[in-house]
């Protein structure tokens, strides 16, 4: 495995044999199989989950990785090109990236959404740019437009849950956020669940589409794997028979570029919290997924986070699982 | 063991084995006792000596750590119950703690007195709330009350230096701080030496009595282990026979959610910074212990700290033998 | 190896050795060779190269390594002697360096210029105290005069390219940047390429000539060799036959308390900003090298960073390459 940029790079075959992976890995410890190797993680943006689940996974399998993040006291880098470097930058990632690739045998990289342009997010324009400057094995640790390993993880906690791929109903639902977030994991999240041949509803308020982009690619792949995508405002329609409610909060496409206008928008739908009612019409199982972080009683009430339904803290712990499977595969042997 | 939250945990048999087992560790290496096992370490709190002493007690056994603490880039993390998070903080302890342990075979975790109910702090009410999210192996880094890891250290320093259990004389003495510190060093530091049968005579200014809980506790372990624990605020006849001088600023328990009332009470005791003529009434070869960090020319004088009498640095060094030692217990083999 | 704090320590024959067995590591990994060794680093100024590239040397061996930087959330460390301190500084680094020091098998320390008095800077004044707090095998990552692991690094470098030793010919070109740099990096080059017997050309403009100290120092070097120092203005004459310009922006010694002062001085020399034509009068298959951080269009040009000249990507990743080499000879066995 040269990358693990994109879901949607892997067959649903390839896919499994990686979750095979996964599972043994988990229950069958290799504490030697990457002794002497080393995971370069280069953080653009923050990161809690993936930081440390990253780490943890190279440590499990007897490796290392190293860690640049913006908290650090390197001087801000600069990315724009042609630019005369006179201000507050001191290095540019055109140095940056390839020096810290050369420190490892594969590397990591997180850059958010610019949101300085939609059609340049969706193309996932600086993820691009950024990795051409990488010649080891990289991992996408979440880019404007895609979160593989995150949603890597989801479909393995699918499988341990036993929901179906096809015939198994997964409602990703749009919930009130006080900040416009990227498309990365609602993108990600549709991407895979289509690939899995699931029936897919998007529940979302009146302008919170997701981008026809996002919308076509997600299609094929449900076409594909005999599953369907359907979207609808109705929560009760939406949820009738789910397995699973996937809640996350997105931006409006239409003021994506606009901060002000997206949260005057968003405003209007405060009571888009997920709670005990939402999941009257779907089956009496049906479970609660989430990325985290998550915003306690905004997106989802306590009631649901500390009950029966939730399995955010599984998804999160798959997250390591997962990522070992992408790094033993890239790595190992 | 499954965890190290309080040396009161233990039995004195239990503290020699462990203290047995770090004397041969520092010997004798194990550099692959805890291959492939991760040890997550949350700081709420900031640290230097705990921090970087975990990780190389890990490393040393083999094994490895990531770590989580208060200058990455993650937003802040919310402890209150049922709030609803449309501020600042971004995550909440309930879904962050439980995430990190699951990426480790043990956990640390360090969380400062909050200083808002002295009865909480007392009562240890944060460490447990954090410690009932955690399902593995846990190591108390430091609670508003407890340092376990310092009392374990130190009592290996006590022995390294052939100070006795029984006979031994062990000055606890406040001294003067331009900040209020918490209670957690001076209980822990109590607990060590009464469980090791010292005759143990606290040295403090009127108004900073050690809370009547903490001597409680305490007294119970110096009954049953043959030692006694006195107080006084006269430095020569505390001093008299003296093996060693504990220094510790801490809170006076009247002012303790009263940050400007205790300092008040404090500033009149600005004279309580130990020099060489405290030690006159002690024995010839008395030592000076501090936990570090400590205040040059305010807590202690550089001719002290720079002369025969200082076990700091010996401490210091005891607190990574110590854990290595703790590690190994929960997690090799 | 008991330290590695400066290249004029090591003879060449040395240096020879050490970069052997570089070569040696790179081409056959040795993953177990520090199992259980640990690296203390410390600091006490910013670091991207240095940061990752040691973690990065320990781990490819085995190892392990902690990192203590001044982005933590530790107290300001003090370093002034005999002083009260009741400020903001809690821990004085009397302690906190051999602490740390405690910690691990090895140590390396980087504390840039202090800038207040040249002649304390040039006698590495500050790095000379913390290395004399430090008891076990320490490693200079840069100090105010000198960066012994870039110098080693660059060796390696000229090595790779077949640039002779003895009647090879390195440009070492001041070039514009906004801000007075230190002189540890010209001052390391320049004794390096000495030690190798190059013929050396200091190229600067009116004000910048180097400090004696640095350059009579480099002259032993350069006769012991058999190679040449000489230093002009005229960058035609400067380059004529070069196979290297190695380029880096440094202070005014005239200036060097003063930053105002030096500001105004360099501004006059802003197009001293290496483009193609500063090649023209050197051999064809003349490189372009430089330590990075590098700003791009200011110290030198996209064309040339971006072209076949440059090798500042592969200087750096040596770095990673030889510090494995000095941390085996130190460490391993």
């Amino acid at each position: 495995m040269k990358n693990f940029n994109d879901l949607a790079d892997l067959s649903v075959e390839e896919i499994s044999a990686l979750l095979r992976l996964a599972t043994r890995l988990e229950r069958v410890p290799e504490p030697r199989a990457l002794q002497g190797k080393v995971l370069s993680l280069l953080f653009l943006s923050p990161s809690l989950r993936t930081l440390t689940s990253f780490q943890s996974a190279m440590a499990q399998l007897g490796g290392n990785s190293f860690v640049v993040s913006p908290e650090m006291s390197i001087h801000k880098l600069e990315s724009r090109s042609g630019i005369v470097m006179d201000g507050a930058a001191a290095e540019h990632v055109r140095e940056a990236v390839p020096v810290i690739a050369s420190y490892g045998h594969a590397m990591g990289i997180r850059a958010f959404a610019e949101r300085q342009s939609l059609e340049d997010d969706l193309a996932d324009r600086e993820f691009h740019e950024l990795a051409a400057l990488v010649d080891v094995p990289l991992i996408n640790m979440e880019s404007a437009i895609n979160h593989p390993c995150q949603s890597l993880a989801d479909w393995k906690t699918l499988d341990d849950l036993g929901v179906p791929g096809k015939g198994g109903r997964l409602v990703l639902s749009w919930v009130y956020h006080p900040r416009p977030l990227p498309f990365a994991v609602p993108a990600s999240t549709l991407q895979m669940a289509s690939m899995r041949g699931m029936d897919v509803v998007i529940l979302r308020p009146p302008g919170f589409e997701l981008p026809e982009r996002i919308m076509n690619k997600a299609r094929k792949a449900a076409d594909l794997a005999g599953g369907s995508i359907t979207e609808t405002e109705d929560r009760r329609e939406a949820v009738e028979g789910a397995h699973v409610i996937y809640a996350k909060s997105w931006s409006s496409v239409s003021q994506y570029e606009n901060r002000p206008g997206d949260q005057e928008l968003r405003r209007r739908f405060m009571n888009w919290c997920i709670d005990e009612p939402w999941f009257e019409n779907a089956r009496t199982d049906c479970r609660f997924m989430h990325c985290l972080p998550v915003r306690r009683g905004v997106e989802v009430t306590d009631q649901i986070l500390d009950g029966p339904r939730s399995v955010v803290i599984k998804e999160a712990r798959n997250r390591m699982v997962a990522q070992m499977a992408v790094l033993h595969r890239m790595l190992a042997g």
